[in-house]
């Protein structure tokens, strides 16, 4: 749908943007033919890209919290999961995006179970899905093949809904559960389509640990051995890493998500060095983690968090500004999905929302930025388009009462006979 | 007013909440006859206390963020601070009234110049203010008359308004720009007037060291060597304490106040050891700081920080439960004012909120609790009432508009003449 947003705040100035064929098209005019939406008393600004989450488990918030990490997983999130069908995951999904486009996120990178739930739930909300599944074989041989086939199977079922906002990603959990040979087996899968490679890497000191102890080399490096890393590598966490590490990833390419709520939620001992990061060339990009452990999807707490984080653990409040941080929410995620996205600018992909300038927590205007970064929350976003698709206007999406009660169904029939 | 809040959920169960004479009368059913709240679909919980703020900074909110605090206050806020007068505050204070009712906070404790101003705001918008000045000689003795003046005159403006809403308070900056004499002078003034004494205390290791080397001892012992501490005394921040000032404190009564936002946005270098406080009996109770170090006043974000803030640093999931750090932004900070509030129960005073459980943050409810702390921010409550005075019902406050222009203006008019 071609779109012209009249009389919206970009760069301290009204002006008009016009969207044609999923592209900003022209800034400071455009047809009155098109669908007017009125950006009266809002401000425009590039919507998130969630770089690392599990949609899903949207319907385990706030099931366990304030545990420490391994009963939590053992007692309460695993036994969940184990009852998990693609049914299910399709609701838990359905959830979750619509909480990302009501707070502003159209794009986010999955990792989960019953991968084609997720795809189905993203081509009905219409935001951009990178999904995968997690390869895990246990460092059993006999499950190689399964993995291999597994893997095949999610990128053909994530393919066959045929939309480019739908795509496929090749997911290994993590280098605990994931032998070297299937590591390798994936990357070759990724490379040959051409997709990204997504992994959880260096989100504890017992992770990193056991690399060392077992592969006499770091998590990275250990990668880097097996051949995995390069500009299509996605290392979610990353907290652990030393400078050879991030040395070894400036140098490959690709990039690794911060996702410090989940690491201060989970207690993970570290803090990501953004700065060694960037200054060895590395992409930092933002992501949620999934609901389990946040509890929410909402950036603006995200990009508030890691802020706060980097200038509280380096105690330096100068650390990780309001204007990287959101760079690191918007235009360097649009950079690691190779979208030319993250900016309201011509030529570069309509992916934007429109903010409420009028909202409590915008008021006083001084620095736009900041109050996205330090003050506003997701609600504040009142209208979201995704590739020129009007995705929510006026905070109305649609069937949202729907996906609630079939997510509130869900969440039910899973808890529920818990004994 | 006299309310009945029908069929809303309390601890799991639908019930009926009935309000009289600004009190919870009874629980289970009420009178017809009135003012009727449709409880539908919404939880009723206490309304939060933010325990230390200064409210008319709304006004600086994302005025200077990221820098060092030396030159953030001397170059940036300072300089504005001078410009203020009783209108500016009056406006400013009105945009935080507005901001804490919109996010559920029905008590704060402030401090900031131009009281009257804060008094006049919090009188029209209804809920309940603990205000005081901020005594600072500087160690000038010649100063001393007039501050315990000043001081005196701040408390009659309060009591002028007649309400038990509004309340004096006596606030001393701090150690390190008050005289021991004029902390004694404030704390006399406290006593004999019976009203809570406020003060910043142990916020920067700068203030520990100096301290020491001035006066021998730590900022806690010196001030119970002056005299200060005990039943009345509001600690705000605290993060630099070692464990004989937490006993003293434990010992004396009172409260500490942890600003966790402030702390990591400032970065003061360290961080409330609440474990230490409560395990020697000091209430621990949850506040904002200020706009220009938080940049929000939204006391759900508050307690996600907290706990986030507290497992993060001791490395351990365990810390600062959900159940914890909710009631430390309610029962604590109505324990620390000497109201009798904080839970849903007959006898406890009417401040409270309603919640709206449709909110998809909100969505599945496994627990309330743990939905309020990790996941929901302040746009999910709907209805907020304070000693039985509707102050927003269905998100509307009264006047919204107006406060906002006006606040609007009041910010332009400090910042625009900046060159």
């Amino acid at each position: 749908m071609d779109i012209l947003i009249k009389n919206v705040l970009l760069n301290g100035k009204k002006t008009d943007v016009s969207i044609k064929d999923c592209v900003i098209s022209e800034i400071g005019s455009g047809s009155k033919d098109d669908k007017v939406i009125d950006g009266s008393g809002k401000a425009v600004i590039p919507s998130f890209v969630n770089m690392h989450t599990h949609s899903a488990m949207t319907l385990f918030r706030g099931y366990a919290d304030d545990m420490a990490l391994i009963p939590w997983l053992e007692e309460k999130i695993w036994p969940l999961e184990s009852k998990l069908d693609e049914k299910l995951v399709y609701k838990g999904s359905k959830l979750a995006c619509l909480e990302m486009i009501k707070s502003g996120t159209t794009s986010f990178v999955d990792m989960y179970w019953h991968v084609k739930g997720t795809a189905k739930a993203v081509s009905e909300m219409g935001l951009r899905g990178y999904l995968s599944g997690a390869a895990i074989d246990l460092f059993d041989a006999d499950k190689h093949e399964q993995q291999v086939e597994k893997c095949l199977q999610e990128i053909k079922s994530v393919r066959s809904f045929g939309s480019d906002k739908i795509v496929p990603v090749v997911g290994a959990h993590a280098i605990y559960t994931v032998s070297g040979d299937l590591l390798k087996s994936m990357k070759e899968i990724a490379d040959k389509n051409n997709l990204m490679y997504h992994i959880h890497i260096s989100e504890t000191k017992g992770e990193v640990d056991e690399c060392i102890k077992k592969n006499g080399v770091t998590p990275v490096k250990y990668l880097d051995n097996l051949g995995v890393l390069g500009e299509n590598f996605i290392g979610a966490h990353g907290v652990w890493l030393d400078e050879e590490e991030i040395q070894l990833l400036g140098q490959r390419g690709g990039c690794v998500v911060h996702n410090p709520v989940s690491n201060m939620k989970l207690a993970v001992g570290s803090v990501l060095d953004y700065k060694g990061l960037i200054s060895n060339s590395v992409n930092v990009c933002l992501g949620s983690d999934g609901c389990a452990s946040n509890n929410n999807l909402d950036m603006f707490e995200e990009m508030k968090v890691a802020a706060l984080l980097q200038k509280s653990h380096y105690n330096d409040p100068r650390r990780l500004t309001s204007r990287e941080v959101f760079e690191m929410a918007t235009v360097n995620g649009y950079k690691a999905l190779g979208l030319k996205g993250g900016k309201i600018e011509e030529g570069f992909i309509a992916d934007l929302c429109l903010v409420d300038l009028s909202e409590v927590m915008m008021i006083p205007n001084h620095n736009l930025v900041s109050n996205f970064v330090y003050s506003a929350n997701g609600s504040v976003v009142e209208c979201v388009i995704c590739g020129g698709d009007v995705l929510m206007e006026n905070r109305v999406v649609k069937d949202e009462d729907k996906i609630i009660e079939e997510a509130v169904g869900a969440a039910e029939e899973i808890v529920g006979d818990r004994s």
